[in-house]
């Protein structure tokens, strides 16, 4: 798959900052057990070429993004089986397959994880799905974001390197999720938006009284900033959880894949319909289900990965209707502004998994993601962020396009609340009538 | 225990209103199981007498309030512990200690409850607490607050008595509630609020597609009104959750004990700090206390309820420190907008468990609370509605004045999400500093 020129040369900055913040930290468990549990190393994903788990991201040869490679416990699913079920109800159950220590249930973590999976039987007959329809609502989380499940994960890896802040560049959620485990963790946090986010991430990413920093510029200005700050001196001992300790923070994203199909009865849906940001967290849930059948802890069958986007930042929809293998970056413009990264990171490997998976990617205008949040919570009382109308948005498209089958059996991801993008239906949503309180008032106002 | 006279006429006419609506309705449960599972009848918290379980909520004989009385399943406490503990990740996992039948959990509803109790030692280190002190964090529920629990058995009860439409009066976060639940479970929804809540909560109580309906007034206004609708025809079919259908209601209350005492391990805290509004949630979470020690699930020890009110709206705290035993109304005044209920019903009751338990009554101001939802979040990263920020407040207020003992173990309630009462930070709450994309502008501002 081709890599552009031009991401290639931004990696290629950004490694050789990542190995001067390497220099910087060293491991700081000291308890004798391995401290990133059954994770062997980072592996490049374009090369293979292996790196020691350390806060680095990119590959020195290729210039290609790191991941966890994992020496995973196989040969006994029934052994795994019971010790993940026996564990704790949050994203530590999984243990055994992320990069921690055994011992993470005793850190000091917001323990996010083990959300909802709603049979969601009334927005399956409003969609004319008869193969059965499921949200994994993950406002459920501490934050109310799946933010919280990544977060965990890059805070862990922080400690074990000795960082002690922690930051991010974010759209809102990730704001949010950091600052509230830094402030549990008792590490200090430093988190950098664009400046002109919905208020309710805005208070949210400050309340826990870290740094907030708004960023005179769009997310992917805020991110440039970031690769320049991990490189500056300033930066040394930060833990950037999207930059220098993404390979980590990816993982936590497995985590929906695992829980989806255990909450199922350990078994995979035939569709599975996922925002896409960056795209980790897509690519992630399918790494997630692919570990899921070699472990054997699943039938091996095959699955379908929807991405969806909203219309105004959608340049791997654009990309996958073109027919294309690259994405080219766009200036976004919507109210999913969680959604809104123009140069998504992964966005080839996301065209990967949906053309390999039989999957597609589809995008919805602003007024579809509107229409669909009141649809999902109309139909199902979950009240879904923009990213949340995007998806249920998105699979109503695919059922009336004909590019999803509605006798199959289809899992749609709610990744955030709505209480925090409230703007995008306030508008449209308040109180049906203001009376004085009589019975007179209420039978003239015409609601009896 | 004296029972104002006031309060016994307005109970008188609500007690005949009740007896009219019951007439029309009928138990709509026809699968030969018992509709309310362990629960026996409604008794009268004052008399004794005791009534078939309807959609009654006065006692005809001393319009005493009505509660759910249970033939408890006593003398095996084992097998109880087993099969609440093999059972689901909600508040269902108390079935056999709740007024709902055995196969509640195949029905369509929105599963609150089993949120996290955090072990919040960041927490007691800044209150000076060496005891232990917990946070049960109710903002996890599925409309982030604890009335999901008390919305989602009065839901069932609805359901039993074939009642159609779901209502309440309410201060916010049961509007939302009720709209969640009622579009989930099929019902019509039309919900009552003053006309100057939070705006959260106002987008969050329509979203869902009811109706919801604002009064010129104050809670108690829009309550009486709803006492007022519930006695006219237009009230036939419906179930007032906090009205008709309250015994059934305020039993989901103790579910937070229940999770409290199993979270800890089959045990009970010495102190617990809870807030009040009408009073309920304490009446009920002592209640809770007392089935389990009945049951032989826990350990029979003393332990002390603490309630917390906002200064604004304390007639409980001003009764409990004159010594009184009957509650005089208050006008409220206060950011805690979901506390603000100036006649608490239950009011006498809270006086009574603080003074038998040895607890107390205390308050907080307004600037008080946005201090303690800070500190909360500085510690913890928990993001506190007002709410949360009158407990722990209180539970702060407590410590300094000698009422709470620190060598103790203490869980204090946040029963609310920040989310939702952003106005009470968002003034002091925001970035630290707005900058251009670029290092130097990160060093100009001080920030490195």
């Amino acid at each position: 798959m081709a890599t552009s020129a031009a991401r290639k040369m931004r990696r290629k900055g950004l490694a050789i900052m990542a190995v001067q913040t390497v220099a910087s930290t060293t491991p700081a468990d000291d308890s004798g057990e391995a401290p990133f549990g059954p994770a062997a190393a980072l592996s490049c994903r374009e090369c293979g070429t292996r790196y020691p788990l350390s806060p680095v991201f990119a590959c020195q040869e290729c210039f290609g993004p790191l991941e966890v490679a994992y020496d995973l416990p196989l040969g006994d699913p029934e052994g795994l089986r019971r010790r993940i079920e026996a564990g704790p109800a949050n994203i530590w159950r999984y243990a055994p397959l992320l990069p921690v220590p055994a011992d993470v249930t005793g850190k000091q973590n917001l323990n996010p994880g083990w959300t909802k999976l709603v049979k969601a039987d009334n927005l399956a007959r409003e969609l004319g799905i008869t193969g059965g329809l499921y949200v994994k609502d993950d406002s459920g989380n501490p934050t109310h974001s799946f933010k919280d499940r990544v977060v965990a994960i890059a805070l862990e890896a922080a400690r074990t390197f000795g960082l002690t802040t922690l930051s991010c560049s974010s759209t809102g959620n990730l704001a949010g999720a950091v600052g509230a485990a830094a402030a549990r963790a008792g590490f200090r946090s430093c988190v950098f938006i664009p400046h002109d986010l919905e208020q309710g991430k805005v208070v949210m990413a400050a309340v826990y009284g870290g740094e907030l920093v708004a960023i005179e510029g769009s997310y992917d200005d805020v991110n440039r900033f970031c690769s320049e700050l991990i490189g500056d001196p300033i930066g040394e001992g930060w833990g950037f959880v999207n930059v220098n300790l993404r390979p980590y923070y990816g993982e936590g994203s497995k985590t929906l894949a695992y829980e989806i199909a255990e909450q199922l009865g350990w078994r995979l849906p035939d569709n599975l319909v996922i925002p896409i940001a960056s795209g980790s967290q897509l690519t992630k849930i399918d790494k997630g289900l692919q570990e899921l059948i070699k472990l054997g802890l699943v039938e091996d069958k095959p699955y379908k990965i929807y991405g969806a986007q909203a219309e105004g930042c959608s340049p791997v929809s654009a990309a996958y209707k073109a027919g294309h293998d690259v994405v080219r970056p766009v200036k976004p413009d919507t109210i999913a502004k969680s959604l809104a990264i123009g140069n998504p990171a992964d966005g080839p490997y996301v065209l990967d998994i949906a053309r390999r998976t039989g999957g597609a990617v589809e995008d919805v205008d602003d007024e579809q993601i509107v229409d669909a949040i009141k649809l999902l919570a109309r139909t199902e009382g979950i009240f879904a962020e923009t990213a949340g109308g995007v998806t249920v948005g998105v699979l109503r498209k695919l059922i009336e396009t004909g590019q999803l089958d509605p006798a199959a059996e289809t899992v749609v991801l709610n990744t955030g609340d709505g209480l925090k993008t409230l703007d995008a239906v306030s508008e449209t949503t308040g109180p049906t009538a203001t009376i004085r309180p009589t019975v007179a008032a209420f039978r003239e106002a015409g609601l009896a």
